[in-house]
């Protein structure tokens, strides 16, 4: 079976490297045509989709699974409908492809220069939504690359009815159907394959929870573009200005507890302390968000929780925030960086020199500056997509847009000219 | 013994890890001066290092090895000037650390842009040569990143002599001496254990022969910057100037046999070849370079070898090159993408649209017009220094200088800024 699998990946492997060339060469017009085709596609089809997923749910009631994943396997008119305007999203927004940076001109009489291409072939494993399908398949066309997509096992139908109309939407604006491919199979070992196929796929994006990740990362022979998780810090200094400390704060914690960017550990500056920790703890409360200090915090807030060791490195992704008073702006940098997780934390501060050193010395993919971690994200830094957020530092760091899809050869114009 | 070096590497892990934090934060100043106090260490040591020198080559007679490994490991006064002439040299370049670009005000008041930032911990696994020491070393430093070396056991003695002279020279700068860490240890399991440390390692890079980057690239867990080989072609366009293509096609060939940017097969259009290949031949032919041809390149030039299938993918890194006729540019390019490696590759036209054409759609780390493949190097291409040549699409591709040691960060600056 594994020998099966194996001869099914390749397959869809090499023809996604012969795809590769032709999506690489099609210029921005064919891939909208494309894009716009198959949003024109998924809106015919909207009967057979909603129908293809409620096999796929059937299922999923049949083997009894958890509401979270239910719901998350659901399409809805208004899901259908997010798919379609998504597409003409990407449609809107610059081709990264073909962009020559700046050329210098070298001793040599030559100029050198640097052209943004597409990386190639693109490996996406996900899990249950289906929506994905249609999401990424469109920035991998947007960006020049050719895609193979692992979706869910649960979602097999609902992704094949959608994979069908990226199919027919390429072909229609005169383009290889295998530049987007799903594998048909739920066998577990495509992804095994998959993420070993150095020859024919370049990079792998996995888009699921933490255990699915970390098994992919350590298991890839393919480079990974990954994310981890965010263990956010908000660090406020002794310089702050409290309102905007409280604000940033609350926000950070409460905008949307499940996110990536939402503060894990609040860090305070003893100094204000005493007149911090009372403030932002009353808007905490209305929130009911269940606070564990450090001894210190606890001995100003009286009757919250005693955080231990492990809270300090938790990705909560719910109402409970870790709090601890800190000597001052350069043990808020220790801290962050013996638990934090790279992904994105802020300072509070009025003072400069404070906001300057915390901005460069903490190693995270985004580090703010008075303003909420919850702002990590694609569109907010106005990529105008997003295909995850990446903790590696290698590559592409932070949220990844249509340029972290792509890569850069250099660019090089002689007239005849030889090296001496 | 394995546990016992995983013990080693470990610890060498965690001090570069702390050693990191102390390099990032170093000012240019600070770096620079450390550079010039190790070049002064070294010429200072000068007889030491001689010495050290003359035992690993008293091993190497011992064991018998080969004359070129030999004249790699060997330091002259001449090869000892070289190496602190580079260290001054990397002193002289713009510290890549700290810029920051272009930054855009986002419709939520935001300011987004990116910091150039260290990765942190490199770890170099390298061959025979000892200056690869001091000069990665050297890199390392000035772009803010800690090192962990792992030299050729044959060049152990003279490599722990160059890593004295670092040591005293980050101490003589004020810095972490465990900035730069000589693993001390020949055994062969040192190497297996730092490409599997992703806890403590950032990236690898390899520098060495094809068979070690290999498989450095086949087992390690961490990221690998490598170079793998250099199939590089020069393609004469039926619009060439005939005479700007032998210059080109000669240069590309004989500049040095052995770099990885020299030129392993010629591909000619068919209507110019007649005309072009006795041109090429009478030059090729002063330099005492083998061909081997296609059947029609044979039928031209009389008394040459037969091309055979292995011919066009072989790094032949000697006086030996291959040549085909194709039909034009596709054909060309359709040939280089099945059997080039993506290092280098030129076309030599007079023509607008078939040099477009063909730097659009060569997937290859450098495309070339009008230019000998030989320049492919960081020195040509203005980046001041080398650490290597990627044939790896993410993260850096092409020559690799200082910048490649380095990775971005985004700076988000608000007022108090949150997100509703």
């Amino acid at each position: 079976m594994k020998d099966e699998i194996k001869h099914i990946v390749d397959q869809a492997g090499q023809k996604a490297r012969r795809a590769a060339r032709v999506i690489a060469a099609a210029d921005s017009r064919q891939k909208n045509d494309a894009l716009l085709a198959i949003a024109e596609r998924i809106d015919a089809a909207a009967d057979a989709i909603l129908a293809a997923n409620a096999v796929d749910l059937q299922h999923a009631r049949d083997k009894g699974i958890a509401d979270a994943l239910y719901d998350r396997l659901e399409l809805t008119p208004a899901r259908m409908q997010g798919m379609t305007e998504g597409l003409r999203q990407i449609v809107k927004l610059p081709d990264p492809v073909g962009a020559l940076g700046a050329q210098t001109i070298q001793p040599s009489g030559l100029r050198i220069g640097k052209m943004r291409v597409p990386l190639g072939v693109i490996g996406i494993i996900y899990e249950s939504r289906p929506n994905v399908t249609a999401d990424t398949a469109a920035l991998c066309i947007k960006s020049g690359n050719a895609a193979i997509l692992r979706g869910g096992s649960e979602a097999i139908e609902s992704n094949k009815a959608i994979a069908d109309c990226i199919g027919q939407g390429l072909k229609d604006a005169g383009l290889d159907t295998s530049v987007v491919q799903l594998i048909p199979v739920t066998d577990r070992n495509v992804v095994g394959c998959l993420i070993q196929s150095t020859e024919y796929v370049d990079v792998i994006v996995p888009r699921g929870g933490k255990s699915l990740v970390a098994r992919i990362a350590a298991e890839a022979r393919v480079p990974v573009i990954k994310h981890l998780e965010g263990v956010c810090h908000v660090f406020v200094d002794e310089a702050a200005d409290l309102n905007k400390a409280v604000a940033v704060a609350v926000n950070s914690k409460t905008f949307r507890y499940g996110i990536c960017g939402a503060m894990e550990t609040l860090l305070v500056a003893e100094p204000v302390a005493v007149r911090f920790l009372p403030l932002v703890k009353s808007q905490l409360d209305k929130h009911e968000v269940e606070l564990r200090g450090c001894e210190q915090t606890c001995s100003i807030l009286n009757g919250i929780a005693k955080a231990d060791e492990d809270d300090w490195t938790a990705e909560y992704l719910a109402p409970i925030l870790s709090i601890r008073v800190v000597d001052g702006l350069n043990q808020a940098i220790d801290h962050i960086a013996e638990y934090g997780s790279g992904h994105t934390d802020a300072i509070v501060t009025e003072s400069l020199q404070a906001a300057d050193k915390f901005q460069r010395l903490v190693d995270s993919s985004s580090v703010m500056l008075n303003a909420a971690t919850c702002f990590a994200d694609g569109f907010q830094y106005g990529l105008g997509a997003e295909i995850g957020i990446s903790t590696d530092k290698l590559h592409v760091r932070g949220p990844v847009g249509l340029e972290g899809l792509t890569t850069e050869k250099y660019l090089v114009t002689g007239d005849g000219t030889i090296r001496n």
